[in-house]
């Protein structure tokens, strides 16, 4: 089974997946955590380019390229290989976190970035898609407000471009109503990880 | 004026390539001389990310799209500037080693990574490709006389990759009979130089 987490800037991915991925382990299934980009060595190294700070001159095709390249290596070493020994795959940030940012929020459209990003996939698509909804705002007043967090180039960017990725993700959870689950964000933690693991809880029966 | 060099590994580009600069610059125009992958900072990050020996893991598809990621930071910060105040542009590769080397060489299809790489030139396309053609086998020997040349990750490839390769350039040189000038690099390079700058001294009279 494989699951994605997607979201926002500060929507609180991170401390939800860390809860999940213990309770499916009690749950006494193998769970593999993982991120995009990133989640192998040379997705590792693709991460370290697009995130570098330094990079501002970094073309918005450039960057989406990056990262169809990152999860492609992402997909062929780790997903597949995992999901065929029957474990659960969580990872944090997938295909549709490019569709909302570089296909909404750079403009770049997201019918197009689906289509590129095919060329990385050859059609894998999550089970399940948990999408924690937070107003973009609040999202990045909660990142300035930790100061353990490292602030990356994407952190950087202005409020319409976050304001562009909350709306490309909330249409692509009303048009992906089967595999997307939209959990409220703005709830305290311990809520919205009963939201996250009623919707896992129920397809872990089957899968 | 835009003018690539091809060839597989071995066929003697950078020796001509800086004879030719030379020329064109005597003759009184400004010339950059570039590369792929690379060309650009964030394009020198990517490179050493192909071309690192230990990522032997890499998948053909992760290859291809981190190519195309360079390409596009190279014709957006570097090549489509420099044409736009009236310079020659002289790229060591471009878009036609990605048909040969990933469409041909790796089996991807070179009407799939054509594709691919319109998502990053737009439609830019060079005003002549110079091919230096050469038998792989003949190339190999070449790179492994030479002491000083650097092995990387494509250099060891095996030998039918390669002969793949020279048979992707063959096609794309008979397919493109405009834009392609196919120059035999197994004669003496004084003849081979003397070929190119036939083919771009003719040209530049134009542009």
């Amino acid at each position: 089974m494989f699951i994605t987490f997607e979201g926002g800037e500060g929507s609180g991915k991170s401390t939800v997946i860390k809860e999940i991925a213990k309770r499916i382990s009690e749950a006494g299934r193998e769970v593999v955590l993982t991120r995009e980009p990133g989640g192998t060595p040379i997705g590792e190294e693709i991460r370290n380019v697009i995130l570098e700070k330094a990079n501002t001159s970094m073309d918005p095709r450039t960057e989406a390229l990056l990262y169809a390249a990152s999860r492609r290596q992402h997909v062929v070493e780790k997903i597949i290989p995992a999901l065929r020994e029957g474990k659960v795959v969580i990872s944090d940030r997938f295909l549709d976190s490019s569709l909302a940012y570089q296909g909404m929020g750079r403009g770049l459209g997201m019918a197009e970035i689906y289509q590129l990003n095919l060329f990385a996939t050859e059609g894998l698509e999550p089970d399940l898609t948990i999408y924690l909804s937070l107003d973009p705002e609040a999202g990045i007043e909660r990142i300035e407000a930790n100061p353990n967090r490292e602030i990356n180039r994407l952190d950087l960017e202005k409020m319409s471009f976050h304001e562009l990725v909350h709306e490309g993700f909330e249409k692509l959870a009303k048009e992906n109503p089967y595999r997307f689950v939209k959990v409220d964000a703005s709830n305290r933690v311990e809520q919205v990880i009963e939201s996250c693991w009623d919707a896992v809880e129920k397809r872990l029966r089957w899968r």
